[in-house]
């Protein structure tokens, strides 16, 4: 319905389109809501993993109605891809001529990552620690709200407080580039694919279309804030920035934002990326891009020396905060990895002493420890196996690595064919529903789409 | 001085630069041993890291002296990087005539390995338990021997059990290939490293050169037990084949090699590879030399279709059983990992109950599961943190990628430029360097050399 606003004002021709997609959208909404009301249903987990999967999927069937009507995308496949690459903001395209498409879905398109953002934050800072996948139960005691005691109260209240965070810098960030070189349109979009760490932007070329360092930093700095845990931004909002600092995973996030832009800038300077402040901007931007999954570009990193394209690669595997609406592992869980790994090397000196990983101060129960490495191996483990799928549909090995690191981590653009300045256009069909089944396996932590596929789930 | 006699018998050059590597390393070696003698010193568990390494180190350095003296391979570093393959089982040779070396050479060369794989035996099946690393103690119970109360006379008791077996299939397949197309000479070579798992070849061409479906299947048998727990084969012998088939690691290993082969042989004979039995024939080569880390070619898998080429890539990330000859990450931690992910998706379903993972038949403590996770946490970070340095010197990432599998899993040939058909020669000398420290680290199970660079080791 907002894109039909939009429509009105360009007085572009899709506004019908927009409507029928609403109405159609709405009419289905109306009939589930009415259909359900008043049943008193006790929602149990095992539930929730239906709801939040089916959830997704049902935004991205809905969501293509825009692009098929207005024929902006015409194929259903190609549609369904753009729409769940939105809705997980992974931003991963299959538009070749982005400049084409009318400002009514150039709206939709990005619309449909900041809605996905405002999902993610509510499902990994409320949901997720409830039904406890892996390890996201180590946050559930920071979230700002009422006392965890029933599900429901406590979403309305807290998600409340966190969305408010999510409009105000959606709110700075749109303000901030309208004040630059950027119109309210494209400021408006960018903003809204900024703070969902989607990565879709208005022109064909990315950020690398405005050749203003200011945009380059404005956005670095956003991109930045939706990759930290939302509960941090809270907490920095109301003024408590000692809460902030003592976060380990920000000074992780932090630290390794710092080290690896220093490498790839170093590397970018002596292999003639430019002076010193083109080297730092583009590697401090294609890596903040790339660590909090948003997937923009301001500079063809498969051009860089193979070590920089490397050390990128590596980046896709790190993924935003916990609680941020960034995908990937995420940097929580990459910590305990490595914490629990130095830890071993302690454990194999003194066999005898009891040697926890600590986080945030307190020491970490096994079983969490646990749960965050089976969760890290089973990213391993289907990342593995999609590669081979994908290099079983024909594609090379840099190709096939980098679009399921790329969809799996919900980034967008990958490596190989895939790169930042091609895109997914080219892909088979068979490929595309593939890569959209990882966006989504990627984006709701793994666990709660791959449940549903467990034996073991249904039975009574 | 085994390869002195080798050289009388042929009647070439190389008999004193034998002779003159014997003496100075029994010189040493002597030195050595009347300095230690009668010093009653208690071993710790930290002096059994120092020593593990420094062995493996020592070794690699006087194996050197007869390439050196021979003038096989007049350039040092090309020399210890051709030991160190040798005595780590790796097979990475810098080699490019193979065919115009001496017999004496050649048998040196082959009996690196040998040696290199008599030592790992008792490493890991005897030394690695005790000290406790990555989820080795699974095996203390197994091992056939007295009770582990001291590790002195359990040592000598059972590694004299374990090395039989080991003699007993090195002259049976000595003799069954001797039967075949092959000299005395050649079969003895390739006994020697295809129970070493070494893959070290008289032949350029490697096991490709001889163009005989019984010297395939000859060999890829041996392999097979090589890449098999050696207790297992002591059972075996004893005719207690229960023990075997219900040993779950076993039963894995028989399944993965079945299932890649299969897979393997589909597509080859699908993609043009020959009849039947050649894809069959070729699929199974492949797989258990990969698997079991041999690294021996008869068909060059990079010219396979590109998801071929990605499965065995895969399985470059397997490993051996634990307790054979065989490096990378060993079965057995592969299983425990799928395990423990499979429980995880349990656990989430039941959040009450305690869902432990199970091996042999019995639960496997929390403690050993988190030893074995963070032994492939380590694994992967290595493995990442060495591409980008193999990158880092240039090398594209199939390169970098193949290069550095090949060689922290101890296998030999990789991906990219250092394939089936190629081999490390043209690596820069630093690189030569860095992948001999990885075949090093792979070779002692991650552990045993990465502690000797943890500040905490050294602590008193």
């Amino acid at each position: 319905m907002l894109s039909a606003i939009i429509s009105l004002i360009y007085q572009e021709g899709d506004f019908l389109a927009f409507l029928l997609s609403g109405g159609i959208t709405s009419a289905f909404g109306g009939l589930a809501y009415i259909y359900t009301r008043g049943a008193k249903l006790e929602v149990t987990k095992r539930d929730g993993y239906v709801i939040v999967t089916s959830g997704w999927l049902a935004f991205s069937f809905f969501g293509t109605l825009p692009f098929l009507f207005s024929g902006a995308i015409p194929n259903f496949t190609n549609a369904f891809f753009e729409t769940i690459s939105g809705f997980t903001t992974t931003g991963a395209s299959i538009l070749n001529d982005i400049e084409s498409l009318s400002h009514g879905v150039l709206f939709w398109r990005s619309l449909t990552q900041w809605l996905g953002g405002m999902g993610i934050i509510v499902l990994t800072l409320l949901v997720l620690p409830f039904l406890g996948i892996g390890g996201m139960q180590l946050f559930a005691a920071e979230v700002p709200g009422p006392t965890p005691d029933k599900l429901h109260p406590r979403v309305k209240e807290t998600a409340k407080r966190l969305w408010s965070i999510y409009l105000i810098f959606t709110g700075a960030e749109i303000l901030l580039l309208w004040i630059g070189p950027m119109n309210l349109f494209d400021a408006t979009c960018h903003a809204f694919t900024t703070m969902a760490t989607g990565g879709y932007s208005t022109k064909q070329a990315s950020i690398a279309y405005w050749d203003s360092p200011y945009v380059h930093y404005v956005i670095t700095f956003f991109m930045f804030l939706a990759g930290m845990n939302f509960t941090l931004s809270y907490f920095a909002m109301h003024f408590r920035f000692d809460r902030v600092w003592k976060n380990e995973e920000f000074r992780f996030y932090l630290s390794f934002t710092i080290i690896f832009t220093v490498l790839i800038a170093t590397g970018l300077y002596f292999s003639g990326g430019g002076g010193v402040e083109r080297s730092l901007r583009d590697s401090l931007f294609q890596v903040v891009s790339i660590m909090t999954t948003t997937g923009y570009a301001t500079a063809d990193y498969l051009l860089w020396a193979p070590a920089l394209t490397t050390l990128i690669l590596v980046l896709m595997f790190f993924g935003g905060s916990a609680g941020s609406t960034g995908g990937g592992p995420k940097i929580m869980r990459i910590v305990i990895l490595i914490k629990n790994s130095t830890q071993e090397l302690k454990r194999l000196i003194h066999p005898n002493a009891v040697i926890p990983v600590r986080f945030n101060r307190t020491a970490v129960s096994g079983e969490v420890v646990t749960n965050v490495l089976a969760f890290l191996a089973f990213y391993a483990v289907i990342a593995l196996i999609s590669i081979v799928v994908m290099s079983g549909l024909g594609y090379d090995l840099e190709t096939s690595l980098g679009a399921v690191a790329a969809t799996l981590g919900n980034i967008g653009p990958g490596i190989g064919d895939v790169g930042p300045v091609s895109n997914y256009h080219d892909i088979a069909p068979v490929g595309k529903w593939f890569l959209s089944f990882l966006m989504l396996v990627g984006r709701l932590e793994l666990f709660t789409v791959i449940l549903l596929f467990s034996p073991a789930f249904w039975k009574k």
